[in-house]
């Protein structure tokens, strides 16, 4: 019961007759969100901030509804042979919960995006401009069996000043839909429209489709979860997307490196935590440097419990090194993601290798260079294309949290509205106000 | 001949095996485009500054030849039937050449986007941030047969640092064929890469489809034209896309208007060039002035040429007025963008009707409010949800140069990453270079 969205659509006319109701369905959920998100959009910090600690509060005292629901999507999921990681991502204890709820608060803490004014200035005509940053209006999450990031999605969603819709993996459909209904009752309670939080998960994988081309009332859709999922959007979405989250990212260890540093980087770059995007999937040593750096990475990453794939050269230099096994690297290996305790290792002749390396394969996410040569520092962080550069520092910093931004919505590896961690002023737009006195153009 | 991208693809067995000779045609271009892009992407302003004045000299010295070949484009074009309008906006004669080349010095007279410091600071661990703006890499810019913009995508790009990949209007091939040679040729000269601008027009109807689905090699798609043209390539694009131009504007004439700046907005909205987006196309009016307006707004609209539909308080306020016809007006005169010397009028109760109205038909590009009252003004900026509003000033200011912001590459009528008129800084997206000392995530 692995739902993946890249499955093929189920056909047929039975399918297509419910289509339209589902299709009629989802576009009422989202203009009803729409209204909602204008009651929204001009609400003050003050009564949003209240808005989330009551939700925050909510969760707290309807937890064992939350449990419970939770529990007969385990015990369904168990039924039918979920992995236990998914079974893990997908349970929601009191404690879970307890922490989802702090989350909200932490959310509710941070300044407001809205109403901040990005440009000014008064024209020699006297008109005077202001762009203002202001909400999206409806923003769509669609995700995986993962319950916490209903509640995530919601409070980033609703901070900024948006209605969300979501659409959660089927795994968790219970559970979503006992979040979803406390949420909207601790809106109410608040005097807000309960329709600023809602969820098309009732309407299975056609209400998904439907969503996604839900042109002039979904603003912006969020794809959240792995590469399947994310393509799936892309290629289906007509409302416009940002793309989240998939890292092959690198860490180049030059000749002029400090090579204590290099280790510790390479190490917690990879190992720190393995299944996310922001860890390191290769390792590029320069040549120079090859015979005093292999053999201590080699051996740290074995000992870590790293599986390793490596170039003729790191074949040969693990030769000799006691609990060290490193398999032929192919192209396959400088092109996966393995969000696991596995890298590559190549050794190239010099930056422009390494330039050129990262150029062919990195998805465009991190990538770091280890060195103390200014040049060289300079030239990758300006001809790397990818949302960061570490210099001398770990991938892992790719983070909205680690770099100061608050929470984030996701890691965007796209170049358009977003790139690198999007914090809540990526939930928001622009808007023009321009101020004359009867000004009209010659 | 006027061909758009609407029409149905054509099919067969044949069409299919030619496409995919297209597909590895358009593939390789947009390739090549990208390895050219690296090269500029770190350029110096004074090395584009001088690209885009040698390729304002090569358009000038060449004339003769781009006139050649849009003389040929012309009498194709008449001969296969062209529209005198569309006949015009193919013209590029020697004067408009000119123009266009002294467009193209405009351009290399703005500032370079490229290189600020968006945003930066030094976090509690020491880790020093900055996130730096960056060019997008490859733009593909579709668009109708308007030579001129050949010119004018082709230096927005270059300026801000990225290749261009264009695919115009067939009725003008020759012209762009000759275009993008001399603008090839003059980068060659300059000693920069020639498949910085390059151009899929051989490539017919096939080649925009795989243009528009080239993943990971098209950062941006920016289709300029008709409501068609963007409505397929929304649909068909599976790269970022930035939708730009259709404008329903509304002139709202408050209960507290001065009526003399009234009457001078929304004549000018309407009638100061009416082929435009920003032009006005529907003039609201509040109640309480319906009676002192309406006569002065129908006999100067009428008096100006301008074709009326009204609702019947408009119908009988034109009744007894000299040379004044109105019809009555339905819903698709609300939802009309006429483009025309054409204008809806609409008599509202009050401010929420006025703003329930634009919310309805509005495309969200700019609203017009005309008031002497404070918080009519703020209200009507704060709810409607459109790229600018204009506060006692026309909706024909809603333009690059007109706001200040030089040469525009369009106005973009989505949320995401620009909204309202795009300027240089819209082509490009930025990148976090982050500088430790050895930090590794605890």
């Amino acid at each position: 019961m692995t739902e993946t969205l890249a499955a093929p659509a189920v056909g047929g006319d039975d399918v297509r007759d419910g289509g339209a109701a589902v299709e009629s369905a989802v576009l009422a959920t989202c203009r009803a969100a729409r209204a909602a998100s204008r009651v929204l959009a001009t609400a003050t910090r003050d009564r949003k901030d209240a808005a989330l600690r009551a939700v925050a509060d909510a969760l707290v005292a309807q937890a064992s509804r939350v449990v419970e629901a939770n529990a007969r999507d385990l015990r369904r999921g168990a039924a039918e042979g979920l992995a236990g990681g998914l079974l893990d991502r997908l349970r929601l204890d009191e404690e879970r919960l307890v922490a989802v709820a702090d989350a909200v608060r932490d959310v509710a803490a941070l300044p407001d995006p809205v109403g901040e004014v990005v440009r000014g200035q008064t024209l020699p005509n006297g008109l005077r401009l202001r762009q203002l940053r202001v909400p999206m209006g409806v923003v769509a999450v669609v995700y995986e069996a993962r319950p916490n990031v209903t509640v995530d999605a919601a409070a980033l969603a609703l901070k900024s000043g948006n209605a969300v819709v979501l659409r959660g993996g089927s795994a968790a459909r219970e559970t979503n839909a006992v979040v979803v209904a406390v949420l909207r009752e601790a809106l109410s309670a608040q005097g807000l429209p309960p329709d600023l939080v809602s969820t098309v998960d009732e309407h299975g994988r056609d209400g998904v489709q439907h969503l996604m081309r839900a042109r002039g009332l979904v603003d912006v859709l969020v794809p959240r979860g792995g590469a399947g999922l994310i393509a799936e959007v892309v290629r289906s979405a007509t409302v416009p997307v940002i793309e989240t989250g998939t890292g092959n990212c690198h860490v180049y260890v030059d000749a002029a490196a400090d090579l204590d540093a290099a280790l510790a980087i390479a190490l917690n770059s990879k190992t720190q935590r393995t299944s996310v995007c922001n860890s390191a999937e290769t390792v590029l040593v320069h040549a120079a440097v090859a015979d005093a750096f292999l053999p201590p990475l080699l051996t740290a990453m074995a000992s870590a419990g790293v599986r390793l794939h490596g170039d003729d050269v790191v074949l040969a230099a693990a030769e000799g090194l006691d609990g060290v096994e490193v398999e032929a690297a192919t192209d396959e290996d400088w092109a996966t993601e393995y969000l696991a305790l596995e890298l590559a290792v190549r050794v190239v002749p010099d930056l422009d290798a390494a330039l050129a390396h990262v150029d062919r394969w990195s998805t465009g996410h991190t990538e770091a260079v280890v060195t103390r040569d200014l040049a060289t520092a300079e030239r990758f962080a300006a001809e790397v294309d990818s949302a960061a550069v570490m210099v001398n520092a770990s991938t892992r910093f790719t983070d909205g949290a680690q770099l100061g931004l608050g929470a984030e919505v996701g890691i965007s590896t796209q170049k358009l509205h977003a790139r690198g961690p999007m914090g809540l002023a990526e939930l928001t737009t622009t808007r023009w106000v321009v101020t004359g006195d009867g000004h009209v153009r010659a």
